[in-house]
């Protein structure tokens, strides 16, 4: 695996010369910050496990990562985040006009992209992951501080903003290697459920994660307003006396009390709540797979699932 | 013309039902506020003027207009405007965060859309286009206040941010009838600079203007350090004395003493010479109509011209 990834990341670095000279440096910047690539990593392993990693892979790998780094430009301006991966953010260095744009340069480079496929069904599901993770978002924004999400509605805002990329990844590396149809649904599948678990993690671990061993600033989610998981999970099961105060907590952004609050686990078990669907989401994904002809990358994408329940593993208390 | 202008209203309006139920409404709002559709006509036009006008034609005139709705609820966030065609904008009814998103939106359905033609290159096309728009965009940003702009940088970033949409649009209007290389070239260019010339013409009406006859605030190209051409020619071709007063002026934001300046028509006929180089513009792209074959529809082409021509001589003081 390890060549393809590189051969991946060599293809996104590339990436910038295909702008105009005066926008290729924000570009490197925006693509440089080495993140987990797990979208990319999603792709190929879907290619190896559906027929073979060929060279459409590696661009379906090179595509789904500029979308995902795009939708991360966007989201520092509206979290006002200044750091990402210990560099500061394009809007703190930039600032937000120019991220706005600089995401939106990135979003078109990957469709231009996906047209290079002679299967115009790639641009297609490539389009609407993309609209799906930002109508995703939409539904997040607009429920800000809403304390009566329900816990079905959250997950179908982390199966749009996350899931949908994660599947489109698995979904198309399966088509481009012209999988059967139960094949290519099974990879979908679990491109999905293991996008949304991992967006299950991501929110327990803003909430109850520790920020030294982490290295970024925590608790972001809350003060934004987002209801995450432990959060609901943590208003639904309490008595009626205790949901009251943990409103006035939420409301009024006390992130380190709420974060106690689940960590001292006294209440009602939110956060292992939260990590148990998560895993719940992982092992349905796993038993996807099923499906799949048995060789070395079905096992990869199994592993896959073992490594996102052990990560779930470490935030537990 | 109208009727089919009248379908392409409706299958814009449609739009709003591919997206998720809880963002309809924003969708809605943001493509409600009928704009000129200058985009959707100069498809539509090409494909008279190349063939015929067919049902594909009214899609590609409604992915055109969605890309342009996109980048316009991107810029009002980057110009922090208030008011769009006397409606709040979708930043100021909804939030930055919001309109980040809906913008994203709106362009993820465009490019969708783009892929439900058999010929990828329609997609490629739009996902190139709307790469150039933000581009122009992304280095007008970055040459904020930059007294030294060149006249032929002004010029590449209006072709660019304005010039590369409306040449898809008719560039596509051949493409789609399966046109002659030289047509489809011809178009194309026509397109870049018509799209070119109404950028200049906007430039000019938002420092010279009449804002009781806009009815939009005007001057705000000016105080967001946009160096449009009426600016840059005032400072070409100042004498050094009064350069220096004029670059002050700029500095400062002092929008009415520029327009006053501009207007007086004392300095040095800045005002004459942009609208003199947009007019040029359009008719370099009515020469090009020489290539195509003689029907109503290159006829209206022509006369779209001579509407903005028009259009540039009120300007004139």
């Amino acid at each position: 695996m390890q060549p393809q990834l590189e051969e991946v990341e060599a293809r996104v670095a590339q990436q910038a010369a295909a702008f105009d000279p005066a926008i290729e440096g924000y570009v490197t910047y925006a693509i440089g910050s080495r993140g987990k690539r797990l979208r990319p990593l999603m792709a190929l392993l879907s290619g190896g496990a559906s027929g073979s990693i060929t060279s459409g892979h590696l661009d379906l790998a090179v595509i789904v990562e500029l979308i995902h780094i795009a939708t991360l430009v966007h989201d520092d301006i509206m979290d006002e985040a200044e750091r990402r991966r210990a560099q500061p953010t394009v809007n703190a260095r930039w600032g937000n006009s120019l991220s706005v744009l600089l995401g939106d340069c990135l979003f078109a480079q990957a469709l231009n992209l996906s047209t290079n496929f002679d299967n115009a069904e790639i641009s297609r599901v490539i389009a609407r992951a993309a609209r799906e993770v930002c109508s995703g978002e939409i539904i997040q924004t607009q429920r800000r501080f809403d304390l009566h999400l329900a816990i079905d509605e959250y997950l179908r805002i982390v199966e749009m903003k996350t899931g949908s990329l994660f599947a489109a990844a698995a979904e198309l590396g399966a088509v481009l290697n012209q999988a059967d149809v139960e094949t290519t649904r099974a990879l979908k599948t679990f491109g999905s459920k293991i996008g949304a678990a991992y967006q299950i993690y991501d929110d327990c671990l803003d909430i109850a994660g520790n920020e030294n061993e982490i290295g970024k600033t925590l608790g972001t989610d809350l003060r934004k307003g987002k209801m995450t998981l432990p959060i609901l999970m943590l208003l639904r099961s309490a008595p009626a006396e205790e949901r009251e105060r943990y409103c006035e907590l939420i409301l009024s952004e006390q992130t380190s009390a709420i974060a106690h609050l689940l960590q001292s686990e006294a209440p009602n078990g939110a956060l292992r709540s939260s990590l148990d669907a998560a895993d719940e989401s992982v092992r349905d994904a796993q038993s996807e797979l099923h499906a799949l002809p048995p060789n070395l990358f079905t096992d990869s994408l199994f592993q896959l699932g073992d490594a996102l329940r052990e990560m779930l593993d470490q935030v537990r208390v």
